[in-house]
């Protein structure tokens, strides 16, 4: 009975995404479920997993917001 | 000082009903602060209550989102 | 699907009970499944319930531990 | 690498706001990084925060949605 | 930044464990880093997991504390 | 009524302290309950704050348990 809660930013994969794609909802779901069952045996069907996605700026880095904190990050290099 | 949180997916109770109605999260609230004082003798007024909507494609059960998942098993039967 | 979760301090309900006992760990996990079951039709098999119990000193209210708190307002009445 | 998540309803400081506002979010992330830096010594850049933002009805206080609970206490006052 | 947050019940693989061993949570934590990796792209070093083991006791599934339900539906089959 | 949830390692704050210390919590208690009063003008007493300690075998970062990821990170400098 696992339960894995997945929290990602709610960001798209390429510039032309706005948030996580329902085709890589299910590709995550199919991935960690798998890990738990190759690692703890545990049945597909005994496993939740829930994704939750949060807004950039609900996302604390480094003290900032995650998006302020990437461009610091960036200037610096 | 309990917290209880109750996640569900973002669905009505019946076909007319996109997700769960605000009489129906009263009930939840009243009904599980009850249980904290009925077993635990939590006065109410010390228990928080927290509910989570999360949409379907953001809820995985059997390796898949929910939805292919209550289809496969459907099918099956 | 629901998941419920239960946060409580690690405390008994009884002079001489130094925690949640089994049993009324049992008697949380029926009522808040039932409560799911009554309010949104939730199938008994279809909820997890997880029970977190928190030590006191990790348990914060009023700014202060837990039982620092409690003191505290009973000082004031 | 601590992680610090911050419930609050989905309300805003003084009427003319509907809801938290960017820089409110800001000072959070910037206060509770800071004080895990002060109290246990961990670098801002190892600390992650999340912010989740509940709706009104969602939040139970009293055995009663949030609101209701409110208008209840103060009317007994 | 994705955190993975991993559920189990602390139970072991083999009668001989009574819990999750060193070396399967380490497989827990490679193969879900890998798993946000793959899908979205997320570098190995931005991706915290933290797995919490849960008391059987504090389990519950189908109205019961999760050992009394597998008995039961053991019985029933 | 925020909720402020804190996840650390379970480890101490010098060599010869094995975990986070009863002042250094609630230090953190009373530290965050300010910056939610602060910032967002709430109530010290509707402040809860749950401090979660985690094991460093439980804890994945770089997709390794912590103490390996801390350990890879320092050879490369």
């Amino acid at each position: 009975m696992p339960i894995v809660t997945i929290q990602v930013t709610r960001e798209g994969t390429a510039p032309d995404r706005p948030s996580v794609t329902a085709e890589e909802k299910a590709a995550l779901i199919a991935g960690v479920s798998e890990v738990l069952l190759r690692v703890l045996n545990k049945p597909l069907e005994s496993t939740f997993v829930v994704i939750e996605e949060v807004d950039t700026d609900n996302w604390g880095w480094g003290g900032l917001p995650v998006l302020d904190y990437r461009r610091q990050r960036a200037a610096k290099k």
